[in-house]
């Protein structure tokens, strides 16, 4: 059975992201980054994920870019509460990490590599977003070609069959196409966590712009949100 | 002043392209990865370093390695302790660590994007060297490319002048030359450690890959080499 690297934050998309890489045949490696992020309750969801999807190894390796700071998930900084879902991904936002996705996709990398895995799954959206970067298709093309040359796989490949792909399968997805496909394949939403600050009692504040995202989708896939909201 | 993020490892060529960036006129921000590397003895090298080239700031940051393994680096696998010099790079030795340069280059770019820095400084050789994929001028552009595409900065600077450059100083170089080079600057080879498998009491072997280059180019060079072996 071929391997799969799944980057798990255990949030909607990855959630969906690695039910795709299940239902395409892969035995999951799930990795989730303990990165000083503010929703640090996010890493029990991850958890809870991985156990359903019946993963073979789920690593959750602590990286702690709070050192670095610089974003409001990672520093003493409000996250925006207020922004209208048609004005989100207009500009980038306060809650972009630097660099976030570049430093989970090399150390999907390393346990791909080390695991045996050719593909990387990534649950990154280019439709509903938030204007990150580092959640398009260039970005994506540019850091799989990296890691063909950075590695011993890599280089050893044949230039006909590249040794690792990254795997973004709802890059081109609303969240509303995201959520419909993942309910097809039987994700439970009610295992998630979206909200950038939630509640001690884990409760989704629903008024960042990743509740609201998630609010509207589920709205728009007149489907009901299984997770419990402050408001 | 304009800053510059360095690599810095606390081997010879890291001190040595850490200089290069001082000279060229950067204000240094220097980044260590503790990685679980079994010469954990180089991050007090790395300390010294940093202090006798004045870094603004010196982050060494934990990223445990060790939870992927696969590396002689990084797991219980004997370095390889009787390859002559003119064999070594011939083929990827087990010392390789899977995606190590990709991991160290993203967080470094998290630190310059955060600290507002364009250059990145790191002491990769595609000469003097083991093999390793991720030490070649291709792996760099590359990964300069998608440095510039996952990132605001990137992604808001004009594209005649990109946000980010990967500078490796050395990469053209034999060690002789880096040796000689950051002699004229001042940098201080006692400080360095270049030994993968270093005695409790911080001698070098003399013995692994990278003792053996460091002695070769020392002695090429004809300077002795400062730092003490076991023999």
């Amino acid at each position: 059975m071929n391997k799969a690297v799944v980057l798990l934050s255990g949030g909607l998309d990855s959630a969906t992201a690695a039910a795709v890489a299940k239902a395409d045949g892969y035995s999951l490696f799930a990795l989730t980054l303990d990165y000083g992020q503010r929703h640090r309750m996010e890493l029990e969801s991850a958890r809870r994920v991985a156990a359903s999807l019946g993963v073979v190894r789920h690593v959750i390796m602590p990286v702690n870019l709070r050192l670095f700071g610089g974003s409001a998930l990672t520093d003493d900084i409000d996250v925006p509460k207020d922004m209208t879902v048609d004005k989100i991904g207009a500009r980038i936002p306060n809650t972009y990490v630097p660099a976030r996705n570049t430093i989970f996709l090399s150390l999907a990398l390393a346990f791909a590599e080390t695991a045996g895995a050719g593909k990387i799954y990534i649950g990154v959206s280019g439709v509903d977003y938030s204007g990150y970067p580092d959640c398009r298709p260039e970005f994506i093309r540019a850091f799989e070609t990296t890691a063909n040359l950075a590695t011993k796989a890599g280089i050893e490949s044949s230039p006909l069959s590249a040794a690792f792909s990254i795997v973004a399968p709802l890059i081109h997805l609303s969240k509303k196409e995201t959520i419909e496909w993942g309910l097809r394949l039987g994700v439970d939403y009610s295992l998630t966590l979206t909200c950038y600050d939630p509640s001690p009692q884990g409760l989704s504040c629903g008024r960042c712009e990743s509740c609201r995202l998630r609010l509207s989708a589920f709205a728009a896939a007149g489907v009901p949100d299984p997770i419990p909201y402050a408001c």
